[in-house]
C-alpha cells in the first residue's frame, strides 16, 4: 500500500520495500523424546545473510532451525525445529520478492519416532530408525506454479565435485541461483567464521575468494538487490 | 603431595584436597561429516554440580560433551564429541575421589558412519544406519577392580516408572548412588531451568523438592563433602 511504500521509502535502500524471505540453521529431527538427528550447521552464514539484506533495507523474514548463533536484529523470526516445521513456515511467510534457502535441512526423518525414550533393552539388541524423506522446501517453491518468488536462491554442502553437483542440483531443484560450497571436515567452513562459495547460474559458475561469512553475505545481498532492480 | 595439601588447606571448604570428576552435556554420534545424533541435554545441570563441587574446595575435571551452557570457571575442562571420545577422557583423568556421571551419553553410535556426505541417490532409497552399542562409561568406572573412585554417582533419565528404573539402574551399573530424574518432555526437565531429582542410595529413594539446576547441585555437592569426609 501506499503507507508501505511512504516507509520503505523513508527507510531506504536498494531492497526498501521487498519482502525477502531467508532460511537458515539446522534442522532437528527427533528420535524420541531425548534425542534428535541434527547437522553442523551454526546457522551463522544464514544470520548473516538476512542481517545484510534488512541492511539493504528488505523486509526480511527470518525463518530459523536451532542455531548456534543469534538471529539479526530488525527481522521477523520465526523459530522452527524441523524439515516439516520449516516447511510449513516458508509457506506462511509467502508471498516474497525473493527466497534465500540456506537452511541445512534434512533430508529425513525418522518415520519410526517413539514417544517414548529408546531403552536398551537388556538383549543387546540395537535399535532399527526407519527413515521418511522429508519434503523437499527449495524444490517445492522453485517450482510453485502460482505466487513463486521471483528470485529463488538455493544452497548446495557438498564435499565432492562441488561444481558439478551443484550445478545438477539449480536444474534439478529449479532455482535460480545456487550458493554451493565445500563443507569437506578439513576446510573448517561448517560451523567456521569463513566460507569460500561458487555462485551458480542460469551463465555457470562464478567461483568466489575464501571471505568471511559477513562479506559473502554482503556480495550476495547487493546480487539480490540487483536481481530485483 | 605436602604442597597440594598446604593448598588446598589455604584454598579452604569441605572438599578441599578432593579430585572430583564430572561428566556432563551430551554427546555427539556422527553419521556422516556434517550430520549426528544428538540429545537434548543442554549441560546446564551438571555444570551446576561441577561449580558447587569446585566451590566447596574440590579440584574438579570437567568432561563435557557439546554443551549449550559454558564450564564454569576453576574447574579443569575436557571437550570431547563421541562417547568414545568421553571414555577415554574420563579413563585419561582418573584416579579420583568421587565420579558424577551427569553427561548424557549416547548409547548408540552410528557403526555404518560415512567419510562422506550421504546424499539422495535419486532412486528414492533411504539410508540404513546401522548401530553399535557404546561403551558403558558409567558400569565401567563403577566396576573397576582396581582405582575405583570412592564415589561413583549416576544419573538415570527416565520417562516412566523413574524410581523402579533408576533402583534397577543403580544396581545393573554397580554405582554407589543415582540422580534420577523424569525427562518427559511435559517436564521441561530437559533444556530447563530446574529440576525434580529422586537420590537412589543403598538405603533407598529420596525424592527433591523442585529446585532450580544451581539448588540441586548444592544440595548433591554438599551431600558428595559428607559421603568423602
Amino acid at each position: 500500500g501506499i503507507v508501505g511504500a511512504i516507509e520503505a521509502a523513508l527507510a531506504g535502500g536498494p531492497l526498501a520495500g521487498k519482502h525477502v524471505l531467508v532460511t537458515s540453521g539446522p534442522t532437528h529431527e527427533p528420535i524420541d523424546p531425548v534425542r534428535y538427528i541434527a547437522n553442523r550447521s551454526s546457522g551463522a552464514q544464514g544470520t548473516a545473510i538476512a542481517r545484510a539484506l534488512a541492511g539493504l533495507g528488505a523486509d526480511v523474514t527470518f525463518v530459523t532451525g536451532p542455531a548456534d548463533v543469534a538471529p539479526p536484529q530488525g527481522v521477523r523470526v520465526v523459530e522452527v525445529e524441523s524439515a516439516r516445521d520449516m516447511l510449513a513456515a516458508v509457506e506462511a511467510a509467502l508471498p516474497a520478492d525473493a527466497a534465500v534457502f540456506a537452511a541445512a535441512v534434512a533430508d529425513w526423518r525418522v518415520a519410526s519416532a517413539s514417544d517414548r525414550k529408546i531403552k536398551k533393552d537388556g538383549s543387546g539388541s540395537l535399535p532399527v530408525l526407519e527413515f521418511a524423506e522429508n519434503p523437499d522446501i527449495l524444490a517445492t517453491v522453485a517450482q510453485m506454479k502460482k505466487g513463486r518468488p521471483g528470485l529463488v536462491v538455493g544452497f548446495a554442502a557438498e564435499t565432492d565435485d562441488v561444481v558439478e553437483n551443484a550445478t545438477a542440483k539449480r536444474a534439478r531443484k529449479g532455482c535460480d541461483w545456487i550458493v554451493a560450497n565445500d563443507v569437506s571436515p578439513a576446510t573448517g567452513i561448517m560451523g567456521g567464521a569463513e566460507n569460500a562459495i561458487t555462485l551458480i547460474d542460469e551463465t555457470g559458475a562464478e567461483a568466489w575468494p575464501r571471505l568471511s561469512k559477513a562479506e559473502v553475505a554482503t556480495r550476495l545481498a547487493a546480487r539480490i538487490a540487483e536481481a530485483l532492480a
